[in-house]
Formats: C-alpha cells, sequence, structure tokens
C-alpha cells in the first residue's frame, strides 16, 4: 500500500537541483540561482560575535523547554503587539525549529484524517506536502491575474470538514502581499464558519508597506480564530539554525506542544539565543535589509521592461518574490531545466505551486528575486529576453 | 471532532515539570532530578571551541542539504560500518534534527493510516505519542520480568496491516540491552514477515558491552529490513543543537526527505558541524564518558541494595536508566509527585511507558540515572529506602 508520504511529491527544491548536475557554467556566464528563498550570507558580524559568546553559555547546548525560552516567547509576544498594535501574551507564542515546522504542528494540532484546509492557489509547496502527508485535503482556491484570494470563493468551498483557511502575506510564492480587506474578510468568514484562519508572515519584514499589515490582532478573541506563523530565518539570516514561531490560542499551543516534543523536543537552543538577540538589537539593521530588498525589487521591476515586449507578465512582486507568466508554448516544467542549460537560469516552474490539473502552473515561473543584486536581476532579464524560443501564440 | 494530536497524551517531561512548581526544596536536601535523559553539561571545551570558530563560517550559518551535509553522512557512515562490522554508504544515512525526529519520518515514510507497528512495552513514550499523531495503531509487545521482547510472541502480533517492528536498544525506559540473538530472531522475524525492523540505538555508546551490539548489518541486503536511529545528543553533549540520524535503506530515505523538508527544511548546520567535529575527534573523551555513566551505573547497583529489603526490585540498568519495581499499595503515577514532594525526588512514573490498560505501569518507575553523580544515588536510594507508606503486600 502507498504511504501518504509515498502519495506526495518529492521537495521541488532538492528536485531543481538535480538539474544543475553535469551542466557548466562558463565564468562569464555564472550560473543564476534564483530558485530558493534563503539568505545567501550570514548574519551581521555583531550577531556572529555575541553567538560566539553564547557558546560559553551552557544552557546553548542543552534542552530548552518544549515550547520555546520564555525570554524568547516574552520579547516575540511584545514585538508582535507592537507591531499589530493589538494584544498578545508570551503564552500565546510558541517557538518551533522553523517555520515550515510551525506550520506542521499547527495543522497536526487542528486536523486528523480526511479533514480539509482551503488554500490559495499557487500555494507554498510545503504546505501542500504537509497536507498531504498527514492525510488532510488540500482544496485549492484559484487566484486571478490578481493573485489574490476571493473571500466569496473561499466560503463556496466551505465543507463540513473545513478545519481552516491558511494563507501566506506576503505571498509566497505570488509575490503579492494580501490587502488589509482581504484579510479582515476572510477573518470575519473564518469566525463565522467556525473555522481557523492560519496566516503565514514568514515575510513581513520584507513587505512595501510600513507598520501593521492588517488590524486582525485588535479584534476581541483574536485567538479564537487567528493562528500567525513567523520565521526568524530570514530576518535576521538564521535559515540554518531553524528558528520559527507560531503565534496564538495558548490552549492551541498546549496541543502544538505534544507535536513539538515528538517530533523536535525544541527548538534548537542557540538559534532561539540569537533569535532574541536579534529581536533585541537588530531593528535598525533589519530595517536596512528591507531597504536594500526594496532596492532590488525596484531593479527588477525596471529590468523587466523589455521582457514585457517580448510577451512576458510580471504578475506579482514583493517581499521575496516574482510570480511571472512566460510567453513560450513549451511549458514552465519543461522549460526550466532547459533555463539551467540554454540561459544558465534556475527559477522553479509554477508546477510546482499548483495543483495537477492547473494548467497556470505550466505558464508561470517564480523568481526569488531576494537573494540576488540589481546587477544579477539585469542579467536575468537580458538572458531570458535573449531565449528563442516558439511562442504560446503570435504576438 | 477531536483530532489525532488532541487524542494522544501529554508530553510527560513538561507534565512531570509541573510537579516541582510551589514546591521548596531545603538546601541540606536539594531535588533530585533523574526525570530526563539529557546531560546537564556542555559539550568539553575542545569542542566548543571549534564551534565558536565555526560561527565564522558562513554555511553554519545557512540551510544545508535537506538529508545532511554529505561530509556528515559520510563521517557517520564509515563509524557505524565500523562500529558494526557490515557494510553502510552516505547515501543510507540521513541527518535529522534529533532522533525523535529521525523516528518521525521514518515513521511517515513506511505507514499510513489504519497501519500496525508492534512495540514492547514498556515504550518509549513519544514513540507511541508519533505513532497516535499519525493514525497508526501502537500494538504493545508486553515484555516479562527480563524486558525483553520475545520474538514469537511479536510473531503472534503480525497482522496484513503490520508495518514494522520498533524497538530500543539499549532500552529507554528499561534499561536493558538486548542480546544479539534477540535481535537476529526479530531480524529474521521482519524479514520473512516483509515488514521493517526499526532499531533506535540512541544509548548505543553507553553499553556495558565494547564492540558490535548485533551483527545484523553483515547480513546481505539488511537495508530491505534493518533501520537504525541514531542521535548525537548524548554522545557529545549537543541536545540543544538538534542532531540524529536514520540508517537505512536509500530508496527509504528517499522518502524520508519528504518529511524532513517539509518539517524541518534540514537539521541544524551549526549541529552539524559540531557532531561531525566530535564524530573525528572525541573518540576517546567519548571512551571516558561512558566509563563515568558505567561507574554511575555500578554506584546505582550498589546503593540499591538496602532497598532491596524494603521490597524495591532493580529490574533492568543500562545506558542511561534503571527500571524499578516499588513495593508502596500506591500507584507510581499517584506516588511520583508525593516523592517530589516528601523525598525532594523527580522519577517517571512507568505510567508514562505503558499502556493506560496495563497493571505494571503503576507498579514501576524509570530513573534515568547516568546524569547523576554517585552521591546523588547514593542519596536517592537512601531518601526512597527511608518513605514510610503503606506496602503493596505484606513483606
Amino acid at each position: 500500500m502507498t504511504t501518504r508520504t509515498e502519495a506526495t511529491f518529492f521537495p521541488p527544491i532538492p528536485e531543481a537541483q538535480r538539474w544543475l548536475r553535469g551542466v557548466e557554467f562558463p565564468a562569464d556566464r555564472p550560473l543564476l540561482n534564483l530558485a530558493q528563498a534563503a539568505p545567501a550570507d550570514p548574519p551581521p558580524s555583531a550577531l556572529r560575535r555575541a553567538m560566539a559568546e553564547f557558546i560559553e553559555v551552557p544552557s546553548s547546548h542543552l534542552y530548552g523547554p518544549v515550547l520555546g525560552h520564555p525570554d524568547l516567547r516574552a520579547a516575540l509576544a511584545e514585538d508582535w503587539a507592537r507591531h499589530y498594535g493589538g494584544t498578545v501574551e508570551a503564552a500565546q507564542v510558541g517557538i518551533t525549529a522553523g517555520c515550515n515546522q510551525a506550520f506542521a504542528a499547527t495543522l497536526s494540532a487542528l486536523t486528523t484524517e480526511g479533514d480539509e484546509v482551503i488554500v490559495p492557489t499557487p500555494w507554498y509547496f510545503n504546505h501542500k506536502m504537509w497536507l498531504d502527508m498527514s492525510g488532510v485535503v488540500a482544496v485549492p482556491l484559484p487566484t486571478d491575474d490578481t493573485l489574490l484570494p476571493d473571500p466569496e470563493a473561499a466560503r463556496a468551498l466551505i465543507t463540513p470538514r473545513t478545519r481552516a483557511i491558511s494563507i501566506v502575506t506576503p505571498n509566497n510564492p505570488a509575490g503579492v502581499e494580501y490587502p488589509a480587506e482581504t484579510l479582515s474578510a476572510l477573518f470575519d468568514l473564518c469566525r463565522e464558519a467556525g473555522i481557523r484562519l492560519i496566516v503565514d508572515e514568514t515575510y513581513r519584514d520584507f513587505a512595501t508597506r510600513t507598520g501593521a499589515p492588517h488590524d486582525l490582532l485588535s479584534r476581541p478573541d483574536w485567538s479564537d480564530t487567528l493562528i500567525q506563523l513567523y520565521s526568524f530565518s530570514k530576518a535576521y539570516r538564521l535559515t540554518g539554525h531553524r528558528v520559527g514561531a507560531v503565534i496564538g490560542d495558548a490552549d492551541l499551543l498546549h496541543q502544538i506542544e505534544k507535536f513539538q516534543d515528538t517530533v523536535a523536543i525544541c527548538a534548537p537552543s542557540l538559534g532561539q539565543m540569537a533569535a532574541l538577540h536579534g529581536l533585541q538589537t537588530l531593528a535598525q539593521w533589519k530595517a536596512e535589509q528591507r531597504d536594500e530588498i526594496l532596492a532590488r525589487r525596484a531593479a527588477l521591476a525596471e529590468a523587466f521592461g523589455p521582457l514585457e515586449a517580448k510577451g512576458w507578465r510580471l504578475k506579482g512582486l514583493g517581499a521575496y518574490f516574482a510570480y511571472v507568466e512566460h510567453p513560450f508554448a513549451m511549458g514552465a516544467a519543461e522549460l526550466a531545466p532547459l533555463l539551467v542549460r540554454e540561459a544558465g537560469v534556475l527559477i522553479l516552474p509554477a508546477t510546482m505551486f499548483t495543483p495537477p490539473e492547473d494548467p497556470s502552473g505550466d505558464r508561470h515561473f517564480r523568481i526569488a528575486f531576494a537573494n540576488a543584486g540589481a546587477d544579477s536581476l539585469r542579467a536575468l532579464c537580458t538572458r531570458l529576453a535573449a531565449l528563442d524560443l516558439p511562442p504560446l501564440q503570435p504576438l
């Protein structure tokens, strides 16, 4: 019998990395790897110095509490309350070994075999994979050219087995920031239906907006409906240390504690100390990182112009990602490895973010632009513009 | 509807820690906390120095490959092949964020809703919790006073839904080392039945035996049946860094990669570098740690003598744990918090390691002795001997 894990797809990033095997990239045209949303550089030197000192603190090597170090939970609660203008207690914050784990633990607490979760498409592949692996039906909520979910369309998908609507904003892979009114309508819908709204805000620190992206935390009793997920990986370049968080109802966190104890024991202690140090000392540095990523975003938008003349369309652009439509007859899944060989470009086809039956997957790519400098983004656009392939339809 | 996670029990260690709340321990009789198998000290200074240097290596802060850094996979494969006298390829080793995760990932790849896994009792609670949380039936295989599983009794429990027999040796919680012939018979049984034998060897480095505890890795095509789990936490005192491993079939690891990508992305990079450094440089130090733990084991065996006169029985003693029968009328679950208050002793009742319907749970305790010095172990026995409680039956 096929297990749920056997039945889901293989993780896209390692699959995409296999396309690189055996391909040589000349020195004057190096590989442009825009596949993964991961900082390519270590944390700033001040944080590295602090971490080297933490090595001499014995607790950095020992187990900590299952739901995270109390100081970090309290500090994130305070940061969260300030950022969103609401009330968050330390008991409403749980620390996980990364934001993927926050999602898995949350869904494990909320769902069981045969339950349903509504997910806008294109979706984040690891969310889909976890739902598959835990026997939960990921119900696709297709988005139109705006890449935004329509709350009324979501309402039509709710059944007695629906447990949650799960969204990511700023969105991975679509790069769009959900407007406050969309979030408000989804929250009201979930509350009315007695289900949860899960909001993955991994990329919140790199939004174009400053200030609160929504007012959900100021709603009375928000925690009966809202669950937010966060990652310290991008904000402080701590990807390799695996620290994320879930913000939600304290009783729900007590259930999540079971998953964390069983699958992780606790998030890495040193990483938690680094995340706390980042929260306490790196606000200015983080703001500069955001400025840099916004500059890259602007550079990509500008460099994309000539591609539009060739039939490409830039549909979403924000936080770490651009979501683009290509003009070629060939599907994106087939094109992607060809782009590696022909253009020295690694970007992910949207087939990795869409249900197999959704034809839009083969029309789009996700570009993880935030790791690349403006020169690389210009080179990307130049190389894509130079592709000579049969178009889907005559221009 | 109750989810699978809601239906399983709360993690025992945090539950037990709650018994400490509001209890004061006088300076002349401090708390003896023998609840958890976790080193209380950091890694040795040579490893700490190396880790502080790794902080300046950028890759220590970045994502690594999902199944672990190639150097660590290769080094553990080599160590494993040497220790067990068999053949292990790097592709047969996957690195996880701790050994609990190795178990969860392995079971996720092997099983689906309604499948069965045979587990000797007393069992390791996190194994039972994961099976519950993933919809798999943990079929208890009761052990007698030897605390060893009987392969013929295991055979009688196999059904068409059985996917594996899962054991821990040296055993948590029972402290016994499974004889090579027991492992051999279980391997043969699993191969004959077309199911897997999962052997969690977290405590292998602290066995009384030197050399290979079994010859399973020398069997032809061992990987079609055998899966071994390991932890770097105890060997190099890296608990807080979360590094474990699964050793098994390369195709199975490709399935496990899905779970790892989705739940962890990768094990922490710095922890993996530390584990590799430990493997390469700390053999002598690890041997000394083992000597120390064996000395503690001997101290507990000796100090236990007077308790036997009071009706206690020492049934299992090895690696990190002692498994003891108490003589009191009251059940262990009720006794355990009373021991905190009356004796300043925190040990776990065996109800945390047995199915609810198994009466042996209330007759036994697990003592995690390896973290305690000989003086503490003597104090433990003195305090337990001083308990004045009604016996189960007249001596």
